[in-house]
């Protein structure tokens, strides 16, 4: 029974070269090759088995995680690891904890802002861990708005120290990963006053535990602000709450590359350029992107898996049911999720190329490209996390009651997910950020300014205003530069609509204030047309492997149509399209479903998960769904006697008492 | 500190008389009186406290879920309430347990489906609650599907029985609430067996466990599923799997209203119109949609009063930030669910007309409103709980960070209502359903047969596919006909055109089943004009109190424009407006929000509910929001020492190594 491929049928009929698209989802066959080894390490080391987590209580949970964590790094040392395989590692334990932010967030900022003798003697610490670092950063009362925050870091000259300090209950840290229970320093970020003038936020290297016993330093009151979302989940993470009163450290732990303040309290800016920090900027969107196709691209594969074997209604004398992955409205709700699991990994793929391209620029003294990357990366990073959120619930919605088990895999996935909507930077808050930089392109136009990279398609404002698409038949719609001419006419029209708004407002900051609804849908929409033309501009270069361009094509066509299918008010308000051409993509759209069905299990094939990493009976890779959801039940603590525990105290007197109801 | 009202401001400025509200928000001045004794009587016992349900383990979750159903029904007992008051009681303690399955599916389907005499025998032990009783139909491999259902109860002549038993691994019975470790007794769903003959899917009354000592009764396994989504939600419910080794039991126990099994195994039919069970699932649809609003409202209230509380950005020389309720952003994902709310709300008391009308005409032989009202209840419970489990999720989003804490309320509001969309017929299914309906009702246009209530408008069909929009200015948009009629055209013309494509279809059966997409936005765009015209009646009713009917029509419009703005593309596909008309809807919607936003606060404290009910941090009808959120953190488990468990095993061993790390 163990050993059938339930699945076999589906892997037969897929007419591409799997290996081959493996290998292009990982984006290399080096990448490929390391995290299909470092995949089975740890998928085939027992002590990261995450089966139970979704039943262990708070404290077990966190200790579990605690073991984890420095199993990992026992096993990252043996086995020598570069730093690439070590976050690889990190990766398919897949259980958030203290190290992703020590890694993540604190050695990245002292390496950002930190001078060259800071990183020396910070780091080396760091990198062996005989310190563990974290970033407190946000607030109880101050989340986006960074320039809000209340911490104080006052300079007092008399002793070369800075005084930290909590001045209201709002202005307690909140929210950093690691700092509730194990970090034995922090980046904060606080208010630098010296001289009695307030210099704005800056970060400073803070300890906050004694490295003999881990007990909070004097003056630090720290803790667990509590459980979160889910079953498991962020759970196995300590987010923390954090006070100072009135906290002394050297002056030398302020993070001094960009600015410094001297023995005597004068506050210097320092000659390296401050757009630098632009560079940590979108190397995390870039990394926050990348995780957007994993995640979305880890439900899929388990909706369609389960969708496969799953069987529902259309049986005739007593035949098989249909697979409900046969169903139109499954295939319209799946396939065009499992487009955007491509889109967002070959998106990604393409920030990690602009991210050396801008820190080449960057070192070089080059700053024009940085206000069209800042819109690019935020923008990316709001529409995919949102994308991916909202796709996951949808996957388990697709896998019906069964996806509501924890057992599937699916609402911890969910759970654990859905911060990265809100976490560096809220996604509305960068999608106004996406418009703003729009509308100011916009504005633009006429000065002679040619807008570039991601934005060069509004320099041919002219023309988009005026074109009309030609479409005739179904078919006219698979072509890429027909697809790209109505998204950028869409983009760039409602772009031009909500500038041409704005400028009938009294004053533009108000028109802007108003119409931020409307802008919202122009920022999306040209989120929507970068990752459209960066996955037809992938889909145009050369590829290995029978059949894997004719697929991916397929996917990239369902995830345009599928777009203007969603966004069709957009489309016809603008008139980029009429509504016989709606139909007629519509018409195309169902085709090219047919045409991926049988293909669909190859494709999350593909993507080479472990059962381990994908935790999911449902997405079972030989699609033993049942007997194995049978198993797993048995295992819920509820089930460890017949009776259950309250039997003698809160059923058994109900049933035997003699109760005269009189009014019921 | 404890005694201001941090909201007070908020209240002072809504124009309209709250206390009118109220009521009309029950429904009537005696639903309202009700509802408010019996929420603040399980409020204020210290017995129904649930701020401590999201940190239990499961087993100690459910043990507390136990006791306070127990102390619920002493309760009930003792202040002899009503039935009405008794079903309000247990709505308030709200905590998902085997009684809502005994009261809300075993009673029903025994009155529904039992005879005279079996009602008799089986009700009086039921309301003492002598047996507990469970619905026992979904199985491992089978949900929407009834007729696929594989149990079987094959009648035994020689001994007068039945035989009841689980022939496969995916016959399991699966998922029945109160099942897995409460439940005495079952309706259980089976394949009748007699003579050789299968008769299709009969309910049977099964007893499950000892009424002695608990046990199962030979030949029976049962136990729970295990962990469900999130933390508390329905993990206080001890959903269960049931196996049956060929199981035994009288005759007599098959419900035999409907269908009877005659002493030697004729199966007859009674004479009782199969249709009078259509009237019990218009009642259970009813009663979803009413929840609906229960749960979208609370979600509305959290959001809206942290959302007046919550400030962010937009401070100049230090000022206080702007509330983020100040922001359009914020009020175009907000003030739309608010609006929804209401609209769910009187839809919902419509839909209680609908149900007492419908059982009238069934009592009176009169079937031939059942096609209309089936589609209308189908479409409805689909569109409401898809709206309102996307919505609390959004409310949740609104809130920011904080919302993704436990004690914000939203998690478990999120977690214990989104199976709302699966359970009682798949959203999808329903909807698929619809659009069966309304194809019919189109096909039979020519015919002479004229559509009625909800379908009524298809009647003028005529009109409708050549009517034109003629709004000229934005307030064009406040004219409720204008807007019905917008409305009406795009049900319309949507129906129309899948009729049309599908009679191009080689087979109707085929095109239903290719453009199944199509019609589920059909079929969308039916139950919202339902929706919509149910509200607009509504208001167009005599109210009592100052503002009341002013501050529902602007939610009324609220209502339809949002909806006519996100479904754009089908408005103007199908020429039901021009985009010239879209932008003044836009305009209209704007100031309509701006017209609201000083009654916010007041229009979600009009649901008078208690912050017992509401559990959220966040949403305090007093808004002081930080001083407790901080407070609760620290009764996390976590936070019980300063020295997390696992320190000295896992944390103490890594900092202290003196690591040669080389390769990183």
């Amino acid at each position: 029974m163990e050993e059938v491929d339930h699945l076999a049928h589906e892997r037969r009929t897929a007419n591409f070269d799997v290996d081959a698209m493996k290998v292009v989802w990982a984006g290399s066959r080096r990448a490929f090759e390391i995290a299909d080894r470092v995949g089975r390490l740890v998928a085939s080391d027992p002590e990261f088995r995450k089966d139970n987590r979704t039943s262990l209580g708070r404290k077990d949970l966190f200790t579990n995680t605690l073991r984890k964590a420095a199993h990992a790094w026992k096993r990252i040392n043996e086995l020598s690891l570069t730093e690439e395989e070590a976050s690889m590692f990190r990766f398919f334990v897949d259980e958030p904890a203290y190290v992703d932010l020590h890694w993540g967030m604190f050695i990245p900022a002292i390496k950002g802002q930190g001078t060259d003798e800071q990183q020396k003697k910070w780091l080396s610490m760091a990198y062996k861990m005989q310190i563990i670092g974290c970033y407190a950063q946000t607030e109880l009362g101050h989340g986006s708005n960074v320039q809000g925050l209340e911490t104080t870091s006052t300079y007092d000259p008399k002793s070369d120290e800075f005084v930290i300090h909590s001045p209201t209950l709002t202005s307690s840290k909140w929210w950093p990963g690691g700092l509730g229970k194990v970090s034995t320093h922090a980046v904060v970020y606080a208010r630098l006053i010296t001289d009695g003038k307030d210099y704005g936020v800056h970060g400073f290297i803070v300890q906050l535990r004694s490295l003999d016993d881990h007990s909070p330093l004097p003056g630090i009151t720290i803790g667990d602000i509590g459980t979160k979302f889910g079953n498991g989940a962020y759970n196995t993470m300590d987010n923390g709450v954090l006070r100072f009163d009135h906290v002394r450290i050297p002056r030398d732990q302020m993070l001094m590359r960009l600015s410094q303040v001297t023995r005597e309290g004068k506050c210097i800016q320092s000659d390296v350029p401050r757009q630098l920090v632009y560079g940590t900027m979108v190397f995390v969107r870039q990394a926050i992107v990348s995780d957007a196709s994993k995640a979305l691209s880890k439900a899929v594969c388990i909706a369609a898996r389960y969708s496969a074997i799953r069987r529902q209604f259309g049986s005739q004398d007593g035949g098989p049911e249909i697979q409900v992955l046969d169903y139109k409205t499954q295939q319209n709700r799946l396939f065009p999720l499992l487009a955007s699991a491509y889109a967002f990994r070959f998106v990604g793929e393409w920030l990690k190329w602009l991210y050396r391209d801008v820190t080449q620029r960057l070192q070089a003294g080059d700053f024009a490209t940085l206000p069209e990357v800042h819109a690019c990366t935020a923008g990316l990073k709001s529409l995919t996390t949102s994308v991916t959120a909202d796709g996951i619930e949808e996957c388990r919605k697709l896998c019906g009651g069964h996806g509501y088990l924890c057992s599937s895999g699916l609402p911890e996935l969910f759970a654990v997910y859905v911060p990265a909507c809100t976490y560096e930077g809220d996604n509305i808050v960068l999608l106004l950020q996406v418009a703003r930089f729009l509308m100011k392109t916009v504005s633009q136009l006429g000065s002679g300014k040619k807008p570039t990279g991601t934005a060069a398609y509004i320099g041919k404002a002219e023309y988009l205003l005026q074109c009309r698409c030609n479409v005739q038949r179904a078919e006219d719609w698979l072509n890429p530069s027909v697809i790209l001419e109505a998204f950028e006419a869409r983009a760039l029209r409602l772009a031009v609509n909500c500038a041409e708004n704005i400028s009938k407002a009294s004053n533009a900051e108000e028109g802007f204030t108003d119409l931020s609804a409307d802008l919202l849908e122009a920022a999306v929409a040209h989120c929507e047309l970068i990752i459209v033309s960066k996955f037809i501009a992938k889909v145009q270069q050369e590829m290995e492997g029978h059949g894997v361009k004719e697929q991916l094509q397929a996917l990239c066509n369902i995830y345009a149509l599928s777009l203007l299918h969603n966004h069709l008010g957009d489309f016809l308000a603008t008139s980029s399209i009429n509504s016989k051409q709606a139909a007629l993509a519509n018409e195309q759209l169902r085709s090219l479903y047919s045409q991926v069905r049988p293909n669909v299990v190859a494709l999350v094939d593909a993507f080479n998960y472990t059962d381990h990493y994908l935790s999911s009976v449902l997405g079972r890779y030989d699609g033993n769904v049942y007997p194995k959801l049978y198993e797993e039940a048995w295992k819920d603590p509820l089930n460890e006697s017949v009776i259950p525990d309250g039997y003698h105290e809160y059923i058994r007197p109900l049933l035997r008492q003699q109760l005269r109801v009189s009014r019921l």
